[in-house]
């Protein structure tokens, strides 16, 4: 797929087909995510790959708006990790980074994905790193929720010119 | 080009060709990056794009790390906006995926980018909106310098296997 299609055509997608994710494919997708920029290329990013019902029901009881995740085959749940910065206060742009091309990796393989938030919400963070059993340094930013999309939303543009100014305000 | 070659093949450029960018190069790449999800759909960002040498002298002068923007044609500050938030806390994630679009839609256009960090550094987000003339709500996150690449870096995976985890730590 071209890289404008899959920037122009990527929704969140909340319903998805009974059918797995190949190993393959999220391991493709896994890769594209740690090929994001980060601050001195720190790269401090952890993944916990989340197939587990139990685990996905765990995870919707936290968060509401994580209510499809039992649903769908797998979810990745993206963390920084405090332990790897070089520069202290980048890691949710480095991880957010990681979490885009991820989406994007999702939308090439012809799967759809949506991004659920956590951080910094305090007590979406402590349910997901209690049910996780995340060490101290590690923060729960985002539940990537992904399958094969049984829905088709809209493609309409965002483009918003008023949001463009040049070179001051 | 295909998206996991865009995904797999993007490099922070810090050096340029003396060849600038075209309007409608530019109006797609922003596009491209105004299609990223955000919270709630709120779309809180707001751009910049600086051609003035002279703020891109000041750019550089702010941050160290951004000496090569003078030497660009184009930059982007990218910006939060806060009056735009629906729910509070996740410009930052919003925004940071914003600018990952923006630096893989570069890429496919055949351009390079860095992505400077400004936000959370207080004397970085103050130098930049004086330099700008900033309202209040609105907060510099990163300037994007942007041109033709006049290096062609390394494309050496980031794969790390002992990143992933299943279903807990």
């Amino acid at each position: 797929m071209d890289v404008f299609e899959a920037l122009l055509t990527r929704r969140s997608i909340r319903k998805f087909e009974d059918k797995p994710v190949s190993d393959e494919d999220l391991k493709d997708i896994l890769e594209a995510s740690m090929m994001a920029p980060s601050a001195g290329n720190a790269q401090p990013w952890q993944f916990v790959v989340v197939t587990d019902k139990d685990k996905l029901e765990g995870c919707a009881k936290i968060n509401t708006y994580a209510q499809m995740a039992p649903k769908a085959p797998v979810s990745v749940l993206v963390c920084g990790d405090l332990s790897l910065e070089k520069y202290a206060g980048y890691w949710v742009q480095d991880c957010s980074a990681a979490i885009q091309n991820m989406l994007l990796a999702a939308r090439g393989k012809g799967l759809g994905s949506v991004w659920t938030g956590i951080y910094p919400l305090e007590d979406r963070v402590e349910g997901f790193t209690k049910l996780f059993h995340l060490p101290e340094k590690v923060i729960p930013l985002g539940l990537i929720v992904m399958g094969y999309p049984a829905q088709s939303p809209s493609s309409k543009s965002r483009f918003k010119e008023e949001r463009i100014h040049h070179n001051a305000w």
